[in-house]
């Protein structure tokens, strides 16, 4: 199973909205046979190792690290398949959410006199979709809110000077987390500041969906991800719903870049949880956030935060700007609270990823 | 040498401003003797050592964590006692920095024919008297400013509220950093808001001085840390050289506090560079600093700060006090640079032990 595993990351980037998928097929203490998802609409992980084992998959047992499929999706069910190859025994690291199997895949099996075996404790297995088992449950895409802080908590000084608070180890990280997620999203605050082209560079994987969170318009026009976006589709704008902006947004999208409406809140910021139930059934199911300040404390206060990646510096800054605003807490007990899931050294600084206390993973 | 390590080890707390020192003897390759410095004017940990080997010193090999001593000071010369035991061999982890010693305890050893073995390179016997070596070298106190932040860098609410940051654990380890320190400094902020007892409590271990900030007199009279001072003789007020505070300091000293005076800065606070010169003459040869924000500030822009020992909080507080105020930085790469040197989980937060960049360890 380690390396079904193993093999269902080869597809991190490529898949969604479709769950990470790697399969293992063994006969006599010998793998026949080995695949994974690799492209959304492309061949499922099972269909890939059986045609590898041929007729080696007779009596074999097959390794898959999420509950076979048994709908006509994009492509024919793989219990069908599964069933005709002679397969004795399936084990699976975890059943499929989704409501068109949730257990089929697996009834169908053992209807078939195929013995069947879950093995739905493995760590691993769990965080390998955890952003589709979200997605599939609630309808939103799972949110890592992703920052790189001082020791005293800033994301910029008092001149909005950001760069760079970590060291290149870091920022390699940093954009293998970009690789690892659907989306990118950045608000008008960085977008108009940083001006960030939010690709994925220094390491190599897919470049996610861009999206820019724009109230009025004004400041993604002139912006590199703009202009990735004109180049490669991937950019999409988030702005408010109002007819006063259809000539822009009528300009941007006759330049490759997809505009989408949300109602804009009293506070002068878009409805987040509207938004990512767009985004969610545009089928994105993971987005990276990667700031400014008021996109962070506008998702911490709407509890839409499902993780949080936090690149921490040795520095203190003194007087600056801090990852979150006014969260309305004024007693310390009140405080959000946070479990921590992994610390690990990057070069000089420290990477912290943590869920929310009551999400404990 | 690792056991003498252990054994200096239990000076702690009782020794200052003499170092920790724990010496082992080794005869045929038996133990037949051992010691530590247990208390300031007591037995160095040498003699200890010899007293308990008697005639089996003869021949031996002494591994003591500190060059032995060859001046008169409060015990006479271990020097000489080495000698007339018959030790035919003295291993040390360090040399003694003090002036008095500094090399020439060794070359005593030498003269009279005893084999001499430097192991400088043990960063546990570097960490062990790392107050003393400072104090030693420059006069001054090592400062450890210690901290309770929150992921976001806060160490209160808008409103003041610090209760709790961290869990009891991360507590109970920083009542073990106040037993390791000679002493503890807090501010008039600290002392007027959270009114702290400043002893151990949770560990065991002594009690170490408490050294209040109090600018015009007018918070530390009725505060836990002079109540607790008026029992046991340990609290030491640092306040202003201004004649208007005769009366209100001879007043504390009455009551068993004593008063020292600095010269007060333009900026209203305190000259902490001199206030750590007057307590080094005082023979005091580590500070643990606690607080407040001011203090923390002030002692970080001064270049004071020698550690930080800063336990972290997976908590978002959003807007509140911050660790640092103003330190004038303007652009990210100016930032004020640490270097990990621990990185520890504590219950559900992190213990993070940090050096200055320049002064890396």
């Amino acid at each position: 199973m380690r390396r079904a595993l193993q093999l269902a990351e080869k597809g991190r980037g490529w898949v969604s909205p479709n769950p990470l998928v790697g399969a293992v097929i063994v006969r006599d203490g010998q793998i026949v046979g080995e695949g994974y998802h690799a492209e959304f609409g492309g061949a499922h992980a099972e269909i890939v190792a059986l045609r590898q084992a041929g007729d080696r998959a007779r009596d074999s047992t097959l390794y898959v690290t999420l509950e076979p499929c048994c709908h006509y999706g994009k492509t024919p069910p793989c219990t069908d398949a599964i069933i005709r190859a002679g397969v004795r025994k399936v084990v699976v690291a975890g059943i499929d959410p989704n409501p068109l199997v949730n257990g089929k895949g697996l009834a169908a099996l053992r209807r078939a006199g195929i013995e069947v075996e879950v093995v739905d404790t493995m760590p691993r297995a769990q965080r390998l979709n955890r952003g589709y088992f979200h997605w599939i449950r609630t309808g939103l895409p799972f949110v890592t809110l992703k920052a790189a802080i001082t020791l005293d908590g800033k994301i910029a000084t008092v001149t909005g000077s950001s760069k760079w608070i970590t060291s290149e180890p870091a920022r390699r990280l940093a954009h293998r987390l970009r690789a690892e997620h659907d989306a990118i999203l950045v608000g008008r605050g960085t977008l108009a500041k940083d001006d960030p082209e939010l690709t994925v560079r220094h390491v190599s994987g897919p470049n996610p969906i861009r999206i820019l969170l724009d109230e009025d318009l004004g400041a993604v026009g002139a912006s590199r991800a703009a202009q990735v976006g004109r180049a490669d589709g991937k950019t999409l704008v988030l702005t408010a719903a109002d007819p006063k902006l259809n000539a822009a947004a009528q300009e941007l999208e006759r330049a490759g870049i997809r505009v989408e409406r949300v109602a804009l809140r009293e506070d002068g910021l878009l409805d987040m949880r509207e938004a990512f139930g767009l985004l969610g059934r545009r089928g994105i199911t993971s987005i990276l956030v990667e700031g400014g300040s008021r996109v962070f404390t506008s998702l911490l206060c709407d509890g839409l935060v499902n993780e949080l990646a936090i690149f921490l510096a040795p520095k203190i800054c003194g007087t600056g700007l801090s990852l979150a605003g006014n969260l309305g807490i004024e007693e310390m007990d009140e405080a959000m609270r946070f479990v921590l899931q992994e610390v690990r050294r990057v070069g000089p600084d420290l990477f912290l990823r943590l869920v929310p206390a009551e999400a404990k993973e």
